[in-house]
């Protein structure tokens, strides 16, 4: 971290942390007080993939940087929309900081305790970030440097009454994404991940409180949607990571009685991480059934002795239908003979065009054109007009039956009875 | 992680493992049940560079995923010597795995604990890695793979009986370095480290039993001996790294009589980890003083409220001499008239060619040449003929003190009085 | 170019050149001998991509770079199937020099002298490169080093009886296309073309005599395909390029019958380079109307003063139909009341999968898998089942009209009113 | 090359032109209207690295790129300083026209070229280019655009009287070493120019009216140093490059009396390019023994038959001194017994540091630092206290002897008698 000093015509302090993505970020003071609180800094020990590292040996980073690079991002989309007149110096600083506090409400193992969260009927991430933001310390730094918490916990989630303000946040063309996709490639080695981001935030605009793309970057968006594709299928839905992570899961939601990790209290919530969780999950007193499997399936996590996949479907067109998971989990242990807690089913889906802040799916992009000496025009791109990108829409659903080494060849059979054809 | 099968005559099973530098790293199965074993599956939560992600946020790496690219480099290196008819497969086999298990013995923090170990007088990482190898299951399959322990456990830590092997495995030709210059680097995004390791690789030789290089390789050499002094002064004695890493130090210096560190049992020493230990220094109860502080450091580390350097002093030529850490302390706390336990005192040292396995500084490197049609010929050249090199000769010793915020000041004060000319 | 030695046995002398695709390309003795010949020489005269370079700037690399580049991967294939027992040492340097000699047949412009060839109904590159190969100073260094320039001159344009070995040289597996997408996207910096080709390259397997690909490769093959659709429409089929060379061809077929440009001199034709041809261009006398306009227009493109592309139209499907470009042109040149030489005609195809040696479009792929311990087994793929790729299948088809600067407007309208919607 | 539009308040059109080194390169109408001219159109047809794509294929860039890169480092420059008070929007404008044009003046081959004007005592190609500035329809574009071309025509060549502007153009911290460096890394492929530009522009200040260095980049500029070292070491004065140029300076040397290549009519000096001179050298009539033998150099040099080197020297200190070149020449030839033609002396040097504008050797860098809450401070860092770069300083000089392959013997001998031992 070098410190370098602009003094204009005053001495405007900044620091530039080194990252392997973006080379330097430019961090500014008000900006480092939240970055420097503990709430924040525990980011660092949430790695970005949870269980990815067990398939990507490289998949450690963690939501610190990942937040660290989605606010600088931002803060180049709302520089551009800065110098097109339609934001000016105190927006673009809302969404940097927006930008930088989006995962502040994530648990250990990130999207994995998602899961969990939802199986527990609890609140979202997001929520549990809104919630940080407005009662914890961030709320009053945030105070303190002279910004609104209110306005700042809506923008983080999307939520905020600037449409194409939440857009830069969250969805399609957003500083969000184009960080995860460029990173996690970066650090999986995957390197499907070719985004020209560059390219897309100069082309950003705004059309009717959207935010629209000048017509010229429409291949630039088309690679980054089908780069979402590619780690979407060789890292994210990779079928060994997805073991993991089923472990985990399960091992979390049977120990939450017993350890509380749904806990309400925020205070117990942020210090939670990864590995301080496993080790509360791996010591476990097998004081009953649960727990002795919650502590089997941690062991083995930590072990890398991992599930094996026996069965795998993947839906394109028509998507898959309402799946009854433990129907499906009794029905297979049934035939197979097998205990219930053998069988292990995981559905993994995603839109092919990642959410708008709206949560719902998007089924067009707006592009922004200038002819000649005319004024610019906008209009609406259905997906089904973008030949690639319209190739993986509908959802991309997979259904797939983990089980032991040792029961593997009989739920095999079992699952392919059932469930008839396997895309394995 | 991908699983290709090639089968020329009898199924010859192997995995690629995806890795950033490497793209593939290809692992046979007797080497994947050393990778499979809890003692080496462990490295995955010790980082490579300790405290460094502080200043380095991309810098989560850990000493696992270095073990399998040097494995793949030393690989690399064994097959060229295996091509010009100086080594066997089997002689290949063997440096694969002593690559594999070269940082086997590390403990938390990897070099940090090191230094702890040296403090007390313990026995080195090498040592216990030798210990694991011989006495823990790591040797079990060693032993049931058809290999021999004692001498893996020789050459893993450059002390076999043939020099040029124990040379793939460490010094300044050796597959370690050449891994951790090229993976450090990417990781930290310094970027410093432009290792044309496949250039230096395919030039190695033989000469009277030790490695040398021809002679067209020698600007790549001394690439590399700059790119290892660059990511010296950038990343591995970065000044608020090692405020960071002397803080961890000295919290667990302080702790270790209360949490037996330094423990002589092996199956304790292999659970800790990084976040292991950090969760005990941050939670042990302030019985007394000592105890009390190292809760504080560590409490401080974690949430990066890092001591400030007041004082730096580079030393090239002439080294520095020997400094009484204790005395130097207790003069500066005298003279700035506060406690000695606020004033942290910093040597770090490296010499500008690493070690050789022997542990003496190297003074030349072998070169090999060959003119014309006549046969290869090979010679010393002194380090001192090597412009770039030769510069950095000698050892580099920085000489640091550290301090608290609130005793700037005086510390400062007190440091250039009694130190002389800062080099800040 | 370093020089290196390995002499195991006895002194087997080869070179390494520096690449910035494959850092570095080993080139042997009897390869040397090919290389060196001024009939391969000329290739450093001939760029990759004609016109690319008035675009994209960095592409002014040559057909020298990737002859060197192709066959670089096409021998890193030969080993892969010769490690799995299709192939001997003799099959793979074959194959090596057929790779190396695929574009030695290439005019001035390559592919834009193809267009010109066509139009003259002269014999194609491939056909002349086969001539070079049998009757000229080539043939004989090839006979001399020992091989059958028969064979070498069917293999190199994809027409031996060995099937599997003709699509390592061409179509949709092909070191060719590796080559070009990874070097055509470094030089222009497009960086479209992200081709994990070791992957690719380590996953040929054979099957009935084709080429056949491990099953977990095919991520890649598709993100390959995919880069090929990114480069078509970003460099290969760019609407300014594209002007740019519409304006070369024009100027070489105008300028055929004083130049004989497509002469049947096979000497003559080899001391044709880019710049060779150009000078000509612009220094013709202007005898005749069509010679001052052959000269205007070589002029206009050295000096970067390029037609205006006033309509375009994609088609994906259906594609595009019989187009009577003569007839068209007349149209467009009667309604926009301007001369019908203003009027200029572009017709772009690729299929979506490139051409197999046969130049019949593949509709499939062939895919080998296997499943635990029983043997390997191959199946075809129809190209209609991997998502991206059919998305993107079908002939990629774009019509384009341009026209001088001071004729826009009306030519516009005019192509408008005959060819219906632009897709401009 | 995508052309976007932005339009705050009135349509400010700019071009962006994809570059390999800098991703887009911004280019505004002013700018475009000198690219456009045939004169700079040119500079297309100069490849920046004359004869290393003989040795490194990939060479194939020209001064045209390089231009448009400088231009773009010196823009981001002189933001860095506008931003910092000591330059305003005019003043970073001419900064830009200054960068692109300080190449203008180049001849076929470069500095090759350079090194014919030099033999022939002419102008340098900063005479031809100031000359093209002011009397070319350069000088016309510049001055309708409403710049000055007299202070354009000093500055482009580092003669302003603003010693901080002059300084981004040329010399040791210059935009057009940062590009070459750079550039000339990426096309050959040698990868040892890694310049972490970025770092070095933004700590850019000024102090006395002279170019600073932020202190905190003192290591990136020494990395810097090290990369021209070594780029000057591995291309620049690599032994068949200079082969290579050593034939191409002698054959224009010899055909200058026939060609008037090193003519002073400007009109036709800017006709002159590399493909051009070439052409004209190989068809030379041989109406004399010099003129033969031009044409058989130009002939070999195209067919890559190269000089042999025999003899090499390399002088770091003390220097080289004064070397009479026919003197030696005849000697050698002398002793060998062979013609003095068939003896090419060749002297490469370059000082340690670039030559500041005023070609007076840097002996010292000035290092700006900032402590606490005090003004910035500002002093001169004599280069050998920097010890990498004064490793390095003191002229790096060769000497080397060339003959044709029948010579190599008996030259070989006469040198080694004469001018003591050989380096090689």
């Amino acid at each position: 971290m070098c410190q370098s000093i602009s003094d204009k015509d005053m001495a405007k302090k900044y620091l530039q942390i080194v990252d392997p993505i973006h080379d330097f970020i430019t961090v500014y003071p008000h900006e480092l007080q939240l970055i420097d609180s503990p709430v924040f800094q525990r980011l660092r020990r949430i790695r970005q993939l949870a269980g990815a590292h067990l398939v990507y040996p490289g998949a450690q980073h963690s939501r610190f940087e990942h937040s660290l690079g989605t606010m600088h991002i931002a803060g180049q989309a709302a520089n551009v929309l800065k110098d097109k007149g339609y934001l000016d110096a105190n927006d673009s600083e809302n969404i940097r900081m927006a930008a930088l506090l989006h995962d502040i409400g994530h648990g250990p193992f990130s999207h994995l305790f998602e899961e969990v969260l939802q199986k527990k009927k609890k609140n979202s991430h997001e929520d549990i970030g809104k919630k940080l933001i407005l009662e914890s310390e961030i709320g009053d730094i945030i105070k303190k440097s002279g910004f609104d918490k209110v306005f700042l916990g809506n923008l983080a989630f999307g939520n905020s009454k600037y449409q194409f303000m939440n857009e830069i946040i969250s969805g399609g063309l957003s500083a969000d994404m184009m960080d995860y996709l460029l990173r996690d490639g970066y650090f999986t080695g995957a390197e499907h991940a070719k985004v020209d981001f560059m390219r897309i935030i100069h082309s950003l605009d705004v059309h009717d409180k959207k935010l629209s793309l000048d017509k010229s970057a429409l291949l630039s968006f088309e690679s980054m949607m089908i780069s979402r594709y590619q780690m979407f299928k060789a890292v994210y839905f990779h079928k060994t990571v997805r073991s993991a992570e089923v472990m985990l899961i399960q091992s979390m939601v049977l120990a939450d009685s017993e350890l509380d990790l749904t806990t309400d209290d925020i205070k117990k919530y942020v210090q939670m991480t990864d590995e301080f969780v496993i080790s509360k999950l791996v010591s476990l007193e097998p004081k009953n059934e649960e727990l002795r499997r919650a502590r089997q399936l941690a062991v083995e996590y930590q072990e890398r002795k991992l599930l094996k996949c026996v069965y795998e479907k993947i839906f394109t067109r028509p998507r898959m239908g309402k799946v009854n998971v433990k129907d499906l989990q009794d029905e297979i242990a049934k035939r197979s003979k097998i205990d219930k807690c053998e069988v292990f089913i995981d559905i993994s889906k995603t839109p092919s065009i990642p959410l708008a802040p709206s949560k719902k799916e998007s089924q067009s992009i707006i592009l922004t054109t200038k002819k000649g000496e005319g004024p610019k025009e906008s209009y609406e791109l259905p997906i089904s007009e973008i030949p690639l990108v319209s190739a993986i829409s509908g959802f991309m659903d997979i259904l797939r039956v983990y089980t032991r080494q040792q029961f593997r060849k009989k739920v095999e059979i079992a699952a392919n009875v059932i469930l008839g054809e396997n895309s394995q």
